[in-house]
């Protein structure tokens, strides 16, 4: 099974440990992005994947290329132009103070490049999965047909769709994210998304669903992947659930609906080292699951221990084996050490 | 408004993380003190500031100086003379592994300056408040002479006087403490102190007072203030309260009272980065909200919320703006990540 | 009092902070081992010790010669022969996700020295006690012989034999293992060990004794340690108990029991930099007390202190000092900063 | 005096050492440019200062701010708007490996400011003279327009001008520069060149004037000199001299010519910590010469001696006290050390 | 074109800069060896590149992997067996102090591995060229039949044979090397290797040929070649000469021999940041060389600026481009600033 | 043999690399002082050796000790008392920009020792040697009288006395040094100087003698070792000669007088790491030349190769082995790999 993602990479500097902007005087540099970090946790689960997206042809844009390759993720399609690779800096919060992050992504390769750049049936050729975020839409309208078009070459060439809602603010409104997301879903096959995001963007009123501890119960989340699929006829839905107790401590449980079956992980409580890319490690969880078959409960199970490591784990990607995850799927979270 | 903040700035050197000084192949460097922390914060707050002191006329003075600088503090009445700056080495505790303090404070330019070094007249034109702590005074004889001819100088030009009551065992004994600050509580019109403290140096008898969970109840710390304005005079008292639950995580609250009422912080529980420089941010937390004019309640909230966030900070500056203060004040304590 | 240690010492190579193998780019180094960590906590604690190993004639066997001699164990007796020193690796976990060690010891010098080339005659004259670990026999079939040979000498001279039972079930088999230690057992006069190894390796069966919270109650505890006397006819018999919640979270806590006496120390409940090594610290702490003439309660709460703020230092060595370590046996575990 | 100096301070992103960026896991910060390194060393020298730029309202903005006001820069007229800051990456050469400088400055706060956000009048009220090198106007055409109206102002309002002729070809062409850089030479007082870009810039035939070394002789640098002043008018001209045996290693001179009366510098052959800055280190010093009144021949041997050391120094800004620059004007280069 | 290569890669641990060993609280971690380090310079010059060795099946092994796949280089015949990794310390001298090696290479992977093992049918399927060096038989007797049978199964293929000579005096004696390596010679198409390795392995007499400064004269070299050629028949024949002036410099120079007629590169003289690794770059330019067609004397020429200006880059691998490794081949080496 | 030294040790901190105090914000800490430098050398050589001095009794203190004890000094004498450690720092130049130090050792625990602290009698039990330099008078009218005290007691147990006569006009000026010193020449058996001290202190006029090159010549160096024997009766007398070039280079070379015979050393050009200590090199090259037995010109030999490489090792310490010394004192200087 092969997975090709599609979005951006960007380099992100952090001052180190839970040092502030203000006092540092380095920072600590890996690259990152939300279906890149896809790839690499499919790649560390032994999947074959490829990532795409466009780069600077110069040193600072080979990094990124490099950063993929070490962890065996393909970029044969990465396209070289362009002027500059996205950046975004951010600091690591502890206990009441959040991480921060301040973007520096305007004019990127992959924001200047044209749709036209791509070429899906031969980036596609050997794919069974297309898997992108709602970043990607989101960079420029360029990218927004790029999406359109890799989706309905995938469609046409047999490759499932997998899409992670995803929605920021920072980079379009709520009503330009309805206009371009709801017309995707007909083309995905499995959408991972928080609750709040599938309220927002794909207009699904959850209002009046049962809640307990912030989120929805388990009767909530049912009925709002019910909700979706009778709307959007999306076959397979993933939510994912977080409750930010501290920049330290966080929780963070998941649902995986499929055909009116759904099946919950247990929660997880979590002291935090970096939780950036822990969603994109439930995404990639979910994909891991499906592609080898888990089944329903072994797959949400699989998925949310992923993003539940992820959190221990410096830098976006999630650099976790199969059997680690597996462990804790299987419950052993006690930390003992393994000698 | 403008606030002359009076004491000593000391070198701080730290292992890195939680090593101890037998393991040490490196210090971290950072300058910080009192009052020179109390001007930082307020200077991150918006408000003008300048720190006096006496620092060496060399490099490592200059350092001082500099760290100064760099977050907006106004340098204009140090003194550059005498040979050395005082420092402090200090190692970062976990758990039931207190943080150490090492002095080697003794001879440094502020230790080694006199009285008549500082023309208070010139240094406090322009001023609305001065603020010191108890440590200054207890430097030596010439520093106690310093800060009383200061507060008569400050009385005199309209200028209002902060004191933080600050006793340090080390520095001199109870007895030698009281006869030093007792009288200077006649200038003072903004008192901030633990209940310790209060009771130790100004002899007010906390000893019947209710007390809940080894802290003064809300109905004691009104007390406490009522005695201290009843036998001192001084209109404003704020009163922070400190539980140690181990070296890694601290609960911290306060009270201000003024004329008779009182208002009070919530409590907050963290995880600890950095505890030193939490009170001084606390009371720069007061001095800002009062020469900002928000009101007993908010000012509280918001000078608990500086001094908890300070906990996430590492050295003895608090890093935090005004806007990331009155979030955690106004209740956004989750540590999302801001994006 | 003297105590010699006989082991192997070892480099250990660890990724900075809580990094994982896969994204290190340099190596923290320490040097440590079960019974070199017994000597360094000795000699903290004032007591005179040398520890007994063979290390290669070259620069890196002499840093571990040095790591020794910084904190004042004795090296005279170490060999120094054969070609390599044995190496772990060890990536520091957190919240769910366990530390992990990789080992790379086989062909170390120790690994390859002959019982012949101990002379412990020599070696033992002036000691007190000889301390030993179930790790040492597990070397090599040489080094099994060595530790007879060791414990032989000893009882003969007059010196007291602690051991550590350890099993390592990377290093022998269980049945391997129970033939070896089961034997050795008439030498010593002081068994530390959990109650996993002594119902693994002594075969003293466990299995119906009561419970609570995963750890034996201490009434087990006493009817273990009853039991391995009976059979065994070992004096002193001390029982550690751990509880891990996760990779960040432990609980601790031991007993003591000797001539049908038995003592308790609280369990303390840590937030853990570094857990590897709480446990010798433990036996060292067992054998301070005693040579101290600590008495049965004293002696466990201390060996329980030491363990616990053991969990607080970065590397294989307890860098406390028998004062701090016995402000927490005498319940003082607040963690205020000491200025 | 007091000097203003205008143009774009940029983020300096750097791998440690001299690693390269496709081996870089952190990079090392210092913020820098032009005419900010020509504020940081005036202010060095005991001169008062200030530096005009447009930096981005966040944090990262506020660091450039705060790495000026650390060596007492002023900042008072730096505009807070735009949505990013410059960035430079640079990796330190050695040998015959070349540094290396990637830029990413494009839409920079300052790139996208507009003429008219800078108050001239305003900005240069108390000073004595306007610094600014060609890399200002090759901004954007609102900073060409900038600079032409701060030159305007300075004429008007009697302030001196100063301009370091630096030509940067991937900022624009040799004729987009020429036909910018010409007519500002109508206000310029002072002109810093190296002979290159005198000739390709202001159009100046050296092309038979005799060399030495790769470098005009000194009779070529007088001439060199009155040729620009009897076609711009330009009173006083000084000209760097470099010469690069190898990334490590450089050769620097300098000539100060004034009606008609040239002194030339020392030449130094410096080993490389770091050069970037150099040159602004050479204008700060011509500058220091004049406002200090050095006369002609220590001025060009206090500029030449400030770029030689600041070789030495990590970073774009030039850390050397007055005194230490003299020093090595005055022939004291040994490098012994100063107990 | 695609290049295969056979060895051992190793990890390399060393103390930061230019410390000791004796100092050392952390090594830098690289992965390195001959043939490696070759494969990732042909990589880096865009030729198609596989490394073939055995690694442990673990996270360590894996970092090996991890390090090769990130600077392009070909994996997929990387046996994964065998239970560590062979290491080695480094410690970079300075001046008169030599840099010192210390080897832990025993028990490897690949020196615990099978000639069996290796199916070279399969391996060199679409290979153009076969690399390995003298350190590969000499690592076991299974690896000496590895290197023969690669050898035979490649001039079966129609794969030409490249061979440096390498000849470690700890690995094994003169003698066991030249009966191995002299058979060998058969195969090889190519041939890298020093004067003095030419004399005490292949036993060709240069005893009484012309030197100047303690290396042969370029007829020295030109005899050397063709006695190699005239008594082992290999048509093309690389020379590299080294001179170490101290620690911190040396000069390298080479020469290309091919059917009588022979090219010589410059000197180089260095100032050395890591020498390691410098000999496969000369080898790696030898084969860019021949596969991209440069001719004689652009490919010993661009051999030798590669060997030189991998002396500036720090680990094994040499992180230069074709573009950047043809600059200083054709004359380029001022080393001035690339902006 | 046995040497003991007394002086003083101190905390050394340092930037790193060659980075300025005002850019510092870590310094890198080793302990080092003239005659700990000394002890710390001949140890590395195999030579039993104690150093004596007052520390306080507190972390840091204890950190000096096991500096010392790591190398295998002896430290049983070390007072613990006083309250603070004396500090130097330190910033490493390069080029012409000169390495500057700022002492901080005013009330050190050894500043504030009294001569009666020190027991010489019972201190140099089983010593050969006595060794101290100029520093240790320098320090107090107590410090004087302790080196007058130990200089007696060594005379009369037969302990031969070896003096560095170091002179540092920040401790004291000419006249105090000469009316010190002169008189404790009559117990010196060795002594160890460059020539301006000999000048300065010892009141030699070698004005008139030839030089070369700002040294004396050979001739030179015999007269004024003879004009030294002559008044001061000392029978060994070595001579260093050192040239700075730049703070990045300088040469070496030294000369042994005894009994009218003289044998001077080859010159060493150095690249420097790092320069602090490398003249107590030489004076402990001295030592273990006399001590084992060299000869003269062996000893020379080794004295001035151990000086010349310390230059290449960072920290005070001189971290070379006998064996590598010796190495470069027969000649071999080339820097090799030492594989």
């Amino acid at each position: 099974m092969k997975t090709v993602t599609f979005g951006e990479i960007m380099m992100r500097l952090a001052p180190p440990a839970h040092g502030r902007f203000l006092q540092a005087d380095r920072f600590d540099i890996v690259y990152g992005g939300g279906e890149a970090n896809v790839s690499v946790s499919l790649s560390n689960c032994g999947l074959e994947t490829e990532f795409v997206t466009a780069l600077p042809d110069h040193e600072i844009g080979q990094c990124a290329v490099n950063a993929l390759r070490r962890y065996g993720v393909g970029t044969e399609h990465i396209l070289r132009q362009g002027s500059r690779i996205g950046i975004y800096f951010i600091e690591n919060g502890a206990s009441q103070r959040a991480s921060k992050v301040i973007y520096d992504r305007a004019g990127s390769s992959i924001a200047t490049a044209k749709a036209a750049d791509f070429d899906w049936k031969e980036i596609l050729k050997g794919a069974d999965w297309l898997h992108f975020s709602g970043i990607t839409p989101a960079i420029s309208a360029e990218m927004t047909a790029a999406v359109q078009e890799a989706c309905a070459a995938a469609k046409e060439m047999g490759v499932k769709v997998s899409c992670d809602l995803n929605f920021r603010s920072k980079m379009w409104s709520v009503e330009k994210a309805r206009s371009v997301m709801q017309p995707l879903m007909q083309y995905v096959d499995l959408l991972i998304a928080n609750e709040q995001h599938i309220s927002q963007i794909l207009e699904i009123d959850i209002s009046s669903l049962p809640t307990e501890d912030t989120n929805l119960t388990r009767e909530g989340c049912i009925a709002t992947a019910e909700a979706v699929n009778a709307r959007y006829h999306i076959p397979m839905i993933a939510i994912t659930q977080r409750r930010s107790l501290s920049a330290s401590d966080n929780k963070v449980k998941g649902m995986l609906w499929q055909e009116g079956k759904a099946a919950f992980s247990a929660q997880h409580l979590m002291h935090i080292v970096d939780r950036v890319g822990s969603g994109d490690s439930f995404t990639a969880g979910i994909l891991t699951g499906i592609q080898k078959g888990f089944g329903l409960q072994k797959t949400v199970d699989f998925a949310a221990a992923a993003c539940c490591l992820k959190h221990s784990v410096e830098g976006d990607f999630n650099l976790m084996s199969e059997g680690e995850i597996m462990a804790l799927a299987e419950g052993e979270g006690s930390g003992s050490v393994q000698r």
